[in-house]
């Protein structure tokens, strides 16, 4: 018989050219501070090196390799530099990219228990793991009401959260019969973006979304909230949804989780925690402190994939009552119908998120975790906080400077007292040199400069450079 | 100065540990065949073998791997075996795989093209080639009023068109307003239920959603469809979207889009075309007449992570009116504010989802493009629906087995004709011997059984051992 003609990869290749992508890889870690952290291309310019047309033939895996070297890592602003002080981290560590690849080589499908029990059994594994570990309530323990799922990111987190409080608050009916354009959301001045966005897609609106007044501290002001709900209540709308943020993307703020969750326990109403980036923290008793109240929350969220080196994406989502989310998300069709789920006897995670397909995405967080333990994880957390605290008492000891906000963590939000334009100007020099990158909000309608240590290859030296180098600009400036 | 202490593993033991995990795999495709396909575990037999507490201390990688070899393989069904035909095929290529190594180890995040411009150009332009890879609209592409983007999967991308027809359709108020329970969606009894978890989530509810009736091939009816939109109007509400399938998940079957299309732009209806599977099919000039009457789609989805290679995640979406997705999505938080943004030269990808981050995905949607090269990927559809339309002639030929559906692809719908119980019996017995993986569905009522010839290791020998198989248990059956 002649041999069938095939285009595959063997094994054999794919063994010599996964080390070639392995070597490519350790080398990119090696030197990565030599490239500029910030991409310096303009707009079109790496498209404009491609060719128009694809390929009609295959081509050697060498030539590809190249041009990501060649074509590819010009466009690349590096936020695995340790010069990375820009919005959040996104941290691929080795452990987490190497049980990224094996989630890929094995290439299973967790949609269901049965078409890969592992992918779903280590995944519960390592959530319940996970709320040891961060100190939340055992009520979002597998074992209890609750549960956790591995999601995307935080915006799909937040999307379900809202949706499950959405059909809570109505009876289980709008899924059935649509949005009624009644049913309330709360989140702070401060809460991420995303939530915005889930209230549009969820069908809520965002006439039905209530940004709650924060205090000198960008947190959340309970009373504000309470006063807003009973508002809401006596004109016939349906409040249903609290967000409490664990560190707000723009300047770290602490939402008071606890006086939140009474307010929501008075009015019956779903507490969703987001502590995307800060929830790596708790890894630590002393900052435990930070998300006091959590025990009251409906759901909480954090991202692996920002602090803990789980490389993206990987978005820890717990429900304390998991048939209120399977029940707002389960479609059964029936192609799906199989044994282990008409029995009860398991988890089927495609009734918890968007998505029907789903990566064995706990295969890295598992690494994560093994790899560093608890007390490395505890380490890298406790190494960025004194590094920002440090650079926060710099920021004070210099008169032209000034912080703009509290630093409970990790995030410094600093200004120069020389207004917008400078800030813009230190900023941008700063970017466009190439040395660090970082980035800005508004606080206090005063354009505020964000420097945010997390990066987990970020050590002394670079934040002392960094200091430096944003002092020097300042002395640029007179 | 002393050495400061880190728990992160260093370049060096990246490229031995990352040499290790590409042997696994490397070894792993070689014996796959070695597996029963189907995981054999009972439900809780993973979790028993896992240790209850997560490690205080960090563990050597190399026990991690031998935890996956000993732990995490009984418990994984194979999904990459040439003996799989469950479902649809779910491939990981060696340049998929490779690819994604690359994404993750350069673990840049793609939300603006500011944050990484290799990681919005080459996804537009390895988009742009596609349209004329599968014979696209025009208007599809970034150069004219549209464009595509690479999502997770088809839900989502169903999902985001459901919103983007829900704005258009309320002239972009329910956004802000909220749903009001009179906006219509159509599909056929035969769409895949993520529409229906769409209705859900988008607020538009499982009652607005209409499944029109199918034909005797179970493809949608486009008079059906005509009528319920009329009376649809004339009951005061206000229809919307219509989802058209190119390869159902039930049996393949063809929904006519340009008959579909017609109606939809008589009644200023958004019409999406799904062909998450079947799309992969369009690199071939001879199977283009099955999706014809696309140029009148208004968004388009195909999952190259089923039948293309690039592995999971990646389902592309096009939009032929890029506008109405960004206006349906888009949320501007200051610290997200730049300069190439505010410029309006640059795409931001971030408007085109659900979610805000993004991983590289174009990465290894490129390399496997240019791994097969045209020819390469229209090879592997040809010689699986060779090998598909062999199966169905086989069942033809056997008096015992039945045909349920037409096979204009890749999936064979067929039983035998002793009914439900003989057919199930017949999927089980096969399932639990490991030797190969078949799902089934129901059609005109019956249990019918489901085999899809896609998985790309698949060769002849594996399809004429699968109705070997099949036969022996007919035998048994007597």
């Amino acid at each position: 018989m002649p041999q069938e003609k095939s285009f595959h990869m063997t094994p054999d290749e794919f063994r010599r050219h996964g080390h070639a992508v392995v070597d490519w890889i350790a080398d990119y870690q090696s030197r990565i501070e030599s490239f500029p952290v910030l991409s310096q291309v303009k707009p079109g310019q790496l498209r404009a090196s491609l060719p128009v047309n694809p390929p009609a033939e295959g081509e050697p895996f060498d030539t590809l390799l190249k041009d990501v070297d060649q074509l590819i890592l010009p466009g690349v602003t590096h936020w695995q530099s340790p010069n990375w002080f820009a919005y959040f981290p996104c941290n691929a560590s080795g452990p987490g990219i190497l049980g990224d690849l094996l989630a890929s080589g094995l290439g299973v499908q967790g949609m269901l228990w049965s078409t890969s029990p592992a992918c779903t059994e280590l995944e519960t594994h390592v959530m319940d793991w996970l709320v040891g570990m961060l100190g939340l309530p055992q009520k979002f323990l597998s074992s209890s009401t609750g549960g956790g799922v591995i999601q995307d990111t935080a915006s799909s987190a937040v999307l379900c959260a809202l949706l499950a409080a959405r059909e809570r608050a109505s009876g289980y009916t709008t899924n059935k019969k649509g949005g009624n354009g009644r049913l309330v959301a709360y989140a702070s001045t401060q809460t991420h973006s995303s939530l915005e966005k889930a209230a549009m897609i969820a069908g809520i609106g965002t006439d039905n979304l209530r940004l709650i007044e924060v205090d000198e501290k960008f947190a959340m002001k309970p009373d504000a909230l309470a006063h807003q709900v009973d508002a809401d209540r006596k004109a016939g709308l349906i409040p249903c949804f609290v967000c409490a943020t664990v560190g707000t993307t723009s300047s770290n703020a602490m939402d008071p989780v606890r006086a939140i969750g009474e307010v929501c326990q008075k009015n019956d109403l779903w507490l969703h925690v987001d502590a995307a980036m800060s929830g790596t923290a708790m890894v630590c008793l002393e900052f435990r402190h930070l998300q006091d109240g959590v025990d009251l929350a409906d759901s909480y969220n954090f991202n692996p994939h920002k602090w803990m080196g789980a490389n993206f994406d990987c978005s820890c989502f717990w429900v304390a009552d998991r048939k209120a989310l399977i029940q707002t998300l389960s479609i059964l069709p029936e192609y799906l119908r199989n044994q282990a789920t008409e029995s009860g006897a398991v988890i089927d995670y495609r009734d918890w998120h968007i998505q029907l397909g789903r990566r064995f995405r706990s295969l890295k967080l598992w690494f994560v975790i093994r790899h560093y333990g608890i007390e490395g994880l505890q380490h890298n957390v406790r190494e960025h906080v004194r590094l920002a605290q440090e650079f926060a008492d710099w920021v004070k000891s210099d008169d032209r400077f000034e912080l703009a906000a509290p630093v409970p963590l990790n995030l410094i939000c600093f200004r120069h007292k020389g207004g917008d334009a400078t800030n813009q100007s230190i900023m941008d020099r700063l970017n466009k040199s190439g040395d660090l990158c970082l980035t800005h909000t508004k606080l206090n309608g005063s354009l505020t400069l964000r420097l945010s240590v997390g990066q987990m290859n970020t050590k002394a030296r670079h934040v002392e450079r960094a200091w430096q180098l944003i002092r020097e600009e300042a002395n640029r400036l007179g």
